[in-house]
């Protein structure tokens, strides 16, 4: 089977990080060893990237400003490493990617959908993610773990609305690309979300 | 008159420094005190975006990832600077804005013109300096002079064929926009670049 490049996608405290890992052990048990990866980041610059997004300023980021610094980070995530990776076969899995530019810049900042669409084109030429899976949980219960886990970036800082809007885009990419955007309920026990996320991938990746 | 939004242009070492303090105290004599910035940066964060765009680094930087962080960076500084300058009627003017950009991301680093302006219209929507002095010198002029200056940043570094494709882009930027984008032979002496500048600030804005 060609290399695939799946990514995982989801509100802060949904259980991304576990599901990376049971993602990462399904691809290596079943096709190797997969690039595990992130965004914003992914690669040191991305990642200097990454700090200038998240981090906190003297100043307001202004939402175009922060569209295009990840749109930066991941031009550079995807000629650096996501496509030479898959040009040697080998599998990537990836902790968010342009999935979360729609729900947070897009549904969260209130960016034009269209707006963020020409400029994807652009830099991205059609390259997308062959399977994105979504874990979908209410906003509140997410954010109440994230909350948990000590200080909050930039972004996590924003309210409930904000992040709200961040899952109704979610739901509206699951909507438009349902072939490629599954969603996982997240609000289930980790091992449920494990199974049906493992389910997922014997049906598409075996 | 109302508020206008002035730019220099030009190669390293075109003598564009020199002729930013000429310029701004004309500025200064006529309509008073001008916002005196510079791009990329402008803003505590969109100096940030500055440093990683001339830095260093260990990767190679992707020609778009750099046309991404120039634009975040003005954007930033549009939002931030210039459009408050302009709206309590003060005069700007800035060391480069976006012509730089089709000069070295489009000249230099070759990205496509068309793509260049399509971004340009998502992130600024038309926005653009009034007036824009661009000092024209043969770029092995210019780079002999910035040499002498000392360490060169990553742009700065680049070969003469690099420069010879910035200042064709600078001169394309002149015959497509004959109005706004005014040439200036800057291989005269700087008394006489001042007074070919003076000139025009005296025709066009007194």
């Amino acid at each position: 089977m060609t290399a695939r490049f799946i990514t995982i996608e989801g509100l802060e405290g949904a259980g991304k990080s576990t599901q990376l890992s049971v993602l990462a052990n399904w691809v290596t048990d079943h096709h190797g060893s997969p690039l595990v990866t992130r965004e914003p980041g992914g690669t040191p610059l991305a990642e200097q990237i990454r700090d200038l997004v998240l981090g906190h300023h003297t100043e307001t980021m202004d939402a175009w400003t922060e569209l295009l610094l990840v749109f930066a980070a991941r031009r550079q995530h995807v000629t650096e490493k996501i496509r030479p990776a898959l040009a040697q076969s080998q599998w990537v899995v990836s902790d968010r990617f342009t999935d979360a530019t729609y729900a947070y810049q897009g549904g969260g900042r209130g960016i034009d959908w269209a707006r963020i669409e020409a400029l994807e084109s652009l830099v991205l030429e059609g390259f997308q993610p062959d399977l994105t899976l979504w874990l979908d949980c209410p906003a509140d219960i997410g954010l109440a773990r994230a909350r948990q886990r000590g200080e909050l970036d930039r972004i996590e800082q924003e309210n409930i609305d904000f992040f709200e809007r961040c899952r109704a885009a979610y739901e509206r990419r699951h909507r438009e690309h349902p072939d490629r955007v599954i969603r996982l309920d997240a609000a289930q026990s980790i091992e449920a979300v494990s199974a049906d996320l493992v389910a997922v991938l014997e049906e598409r990746c075996a």
